[in-house]
């Protein structure tokens, strides 16, 4: 629980199991650049702290020194109530798919409004797997040129920097009349997809086997698109333990 | 004097005095990254052709390939009708100073106009002189957070890249990645809704009798305001019948 006091004005840049320290540094430079000084970083390669990162990060140890390490995506987002996860390919995953542009619009809206926001970065070479960006609730996608696309870690973040930067001058108002809703967090949505998944497995939902796991990757998608409060997720745990009771009566 | 057919429909970026190879490689990826390809390289440091250019541009060799090479900034903009200098700290030149995506909509405007523009990047540290910038007819400064400058070579390319390419692509519509996406419709909805309810008074969630009917109306304002797929909506309606056959095993 966060009184609105405590909610960062600035997205969270979550490093996903980056690889080299120097790019860890150099993302922390690239953040500092534009003001974010919110980094989390999600299973580090060479674990933490790492020299190599501080060495690169020069005058923005700072951002090193304040930023959260955890095991894995699901802790680092746990307490976001908007996740954007950043692309280099498109991937058909039923989500929005935003501009750097329109998802830092998007994002400056959410915050104004008392959001938590956090976006994914995955590491090197490799980019965020599925199961990462299942967690998202939005892709982020530079359009850069489909014959030569080379961005590396600290060039997309000074990228999605520079747009919440460029757009900070220019919010625009909530509109949505949604202001003040008390939306689930990320923890709160993944504990309710899981409690789902969990409920249909014993009740034979996902047959046959072999389309077992697109059907739970289906539905997890599905709850990570959804804005859902917390009293609409509190409702629907209800839902899922009075069909255990049902069933129990016979 | 070049025919319109001749001028090229994107900027030159002149690299003045660069310094280290891998600099000028990194400068090209990041041109190619947002489809420029026409560079210039005033008086290279370590001379020309660079290995350390070559090695760092990997697939962006083709862009050195192409690159000229001259003596002084006059030559390099000799065939320029607008040049635009990038300077990290504004300097009291009286000219107008533009922010990159200023710029870029003015070389838009320019280049649609027949003219041939040209992009000056200082060497490393020290940055354009201001003889350099005499020749200059406007000057690009990136409003990075003044505790923290660190912008390289490269990623002032990288950012003026994509802002350019950011506004052509601004001349079609924006699409948000969901377009084609097969909302459910407002019937499907409703349907939805109303068979949750069934199986949910089947199952004795709307409980105590007095809160039922404010229980149902939550229900159904969810429903209402979650973007779901036809998909989804096939899928929770398969969910339901799944509870059905779960409870009839006994």
């Amino acid at each position: 629980m966060n009184t609105p006091a405590e909610i960062p004005a600035i997205p969270a840049v979550i490093l996903v199991r980056p690889q080299m320290g120097e790019n860890i540094g150099a993302a922390a430079r690239a953040m500092l650049n534009f003001g974010l000084d919110h980094m989390r970083i999600v299973a580090p390669r060479d674990g933490w702290p790492n020299p190599a990162a501080v060495a690169m990060a020069s005058g923005a140890g700072r951002v090193l020194d304040g930023a959260q390490v955890t095991a894995d995506v699901a802790q680092a987002v746990g307490d976001c109530t908007f996740v954007y996860a950043t692309t280099a390919r498109p991937r058909d995953m039923t989500k929005p798919v935003f501009t750097p542009e329109a998802a830092m619009a998007d994002a400056h809206a959410r915050i104004k409004a008392g959001q938590r926001v956090g976006i994914l970065f995955g590491p090197e070479r490799a980019g965020l797997e599925n199961d990462d960006i299942a967690q998202a609730n939005a892709i982020i996608s530079v359009p850069v040129n489909p014959d030569f696309a080379s961005l590396n870690l600290a060039q997309c973040v000074l990228l999605v920097g520079y747009e919440f930067m460029r757009q900070r001058a220019t919010v625009a108002p909530v509109q949505d009349g949604l202001a003040g809703t008390d939306w689930a967090q990320h923890a709160e949505i993944e504990h309710l997809a899981k409690h789902f998944e969990e409920r249909m497995d014993v009740a034979g939902f996902f047959f046959p086997d072999h389309k077992a796991q697109s059907m739970k990757t289906n539905l997890r998608n599905m709850w990570s698109r959804l804005p859902l409060t917390r009293a609409d997720v509190q409702m629907l745990h209800g839902t899922l333990r009075q069909m255990v009771r049902w069933k129990e009566r016979g």
